[in-house]
């Protein structure tokens, strides 16, 4: 069972959807494909806009994100809570952006008053970018429909690496003003790992057609417009990944996105109280805690890497802490198709594993003494 | 069928591979998985040296071999004969490179003459980089040993796009000395569209190590190492896809790669003689020939539109010329799961739409006079 925040096990009808023989990315039934696809995203993306596919994970389509975006010399304000701001933070100076980060509390992230004071102070900021949930740490952006408030009424661009929130927790990207918000398929669609996608604004696009320098060819939007006009992508996609996507939403609409929505919420407040009630600290602050992925720390010095170790043993691939967090926290994921009765296991095996360590750690005390 | 120029049909035991649930790409699993992947991907380029993957097309695969290498003011050398090495003109200026273009007939491409001939007169070229079969003209760069051999001895790096031909055709990697060397899984591997293949030699790494501007973090093949040394990949990667693609390779290395290359080399002598029997002219000059993908003008007049939406009524794929030979030829590739058996039936079928094309136009004809 994966609780790793991404990949996440996959449907019966995902995996059936895969074998499938391909087809030509010319052809008439790829037509019908991309528009399938394209229709069930715009519903969960909760956009009139456009939306597109590419062949890679989601950290590409970050890049795609800003290369597209920032002309050199852009001031672009991006507040850092963990690996994947930074990560977003690094890509922004490589295609010429003059960052200024916002350097965060990893357990608490970016607040709608931080924000504010920081744009009031820097009038000459042109874009803000940020990721929304950080995998990396178990936070996440909370009043989000505030901090997109702000961002607009400072008329900024804003771009929102929401890779392994979006279909867990409500973004609705037209009525936040979102110009470029990007997911990937593996996490809470519950798709499979290799396709992420990108939507676009209009205003987005102004900026796009307006810029002066060039977008590398893989990632250039312009050129995705024009195939997406014939329902096609510019470069040979991974068809047998999008018949697996295409069968992943339709699960999601088949159910109701606010369906899928709200099970995510449940299920995370289950694995919360699952991991506190079995001694573990929460490395969030209460009101910045993520919903899709959740981050503690065990009790009683007992190693992360020996939960996981332990875990894994038993059917249950979590995830350890990364950068600064390595060796703290175990990370769990509550993304795409979880479900109660999986959490239940999960809490279930944690406490054997947790139970077996602590019996090994008397065993070795007891044999010291000897 | 799918004879298009990739993807190409897929094996069912290609299909089947990528129904398997997805695992983490920081397990033992996925490690023996690109184990599995490296060892029967070297034997297939003929390597001891470094091969990675990437979830992308082989567009993005072209893209790390330039940006990874060319560092910006770099005098890099371009024969362009077709759409696909124009794409790779673009992408090294847009990576900084000072691009030389050797602008041949495209049905010809690239002999040793022209290229010895530029290296004498241009001695401040660092880089060779060029596309060793042509997708969009069916020509193929032959005597490709004195090729090499002549860029080796002018010292240069060279990059090869060997995208649409590796495993079709011997190429020798580390014998020929191709310093970066990609391909793609869909296309002579027979492998899922998605993941591409990039080779690294030796002199590559000390260019790449010493190069001071940085790379783009997707293709930056220095992460790529780094994490190949515990068998992952820096990103999420496509993890069925590679499921698909090592079975694929499995196939390939159980059956001989010199059985493989012989096999396409020999379907191609079938499917030229099929096209001339039927009265259409092969573009490339015969010297030229590709063997992984066909290019023919029909005779009378007959539009390569009508033939290719002619074939697909009968359930056979195959395309049309792109850029300046839209309108003029057709293409048939020869390519991965590629037999005499299916040839046949394609030369069969080619016949009866050719007919059905010439009996509407006499109709039409007499329709006229009446």
């Amino acid at each position: 069972m994966l609780m790793t925040p991404g990949p996440v096990d996959l449907h019966p009808r995902v995996r059936k959807a895969m074998s499938r023989q391909v087809v030509s990315h010319r052809s008439s039934e790829f037509h019908s494909l991309v528009k399938s696809i394209t229709e069930n995203t715009r519903k969960i993306f909760q956009t009139e806009g456009d939306v597109f596919m590419l062949t890679s994970s989601g950290t590409l389509a970050v890049e795609c994100a800003l290369a597209n975006i920032i002309e050199p010399g852009d001031k672009v304000l991006i507040p850092v809570y963990g690996v994947f701001g930074k990560r977003m933070s690094e890509s922004a100076e490589q295609y010429g952006g003059r960052v200024v980060e916002i350097n965060l509390e990893w357990n608490r992230g970016l607040t709608p008053e931080v924000l504010e004071e920081y744009l009031t102070e820097n009038n000459d900021v042109k874009i803000v970018s940020l990721v929304h949930n950080e995998t990396s740490t178990g936070t996440m952006v909370k009043e989000f429909w505030k901090i997109s408030e702000i961002v607009k009424d400072h008329g900024k661009l804003f771009i929102v690496d929401a890779v392994s929130s979006l279909g867990g927790v409500p973004i609705q990207v037209d009525k936040l003003g979102i110009d470029i918000c990007v997911t990937a398929a593996q996490k809470c669609l519950a798709g499979p790992p290799g396709i992420s996608l990108v939507s676009v604004s209009g205003d987005a696009w102004k900026k796009i057609s307006s810029k002066s320098s060039k977008t590398p060819s893989y990632i250039d939007l312009k050129k995705h417009r024009q195939f997406m006009e014939k329902l096609e992508t510019p470069f040979t996609p991974a068809v047998n990944l999008m018949y697996g996507l295409d069968e992943a939403l339709k699960i999601i609409v088949d159910k109701g996105i606010e369906n899928w929505w709200r099970k995510h919420y449940e299920c995370s407040r289950l694995l919360y109280n699952s991991l506190e009630s079995l001694g573990l600290t929460i490395y969030p602050l209460e009101e910045c805690r993520s919903i899709t992925v959740a981050s503690a720390l065990p009790p009683n010095n007992i190693k992360p890497k020996d939960i996981v170790e332990g875990m894994e043993k038993n059917g249950i691939t979590i995830a350890e802490g990364m950068d600064k967090l390595k060796d703290k926290i175990i990370r769990v994921a509550c993304m795409g198709n979880v479900n109660r009765r999986k959490i239940e296991y999960f809490r279930d095996t944690l406490k054997k594993v947790m139970e077996n360590i602590e019996r090994h750690k008397d065993s070795t005390r007891k044999e010291q003494k000897l």
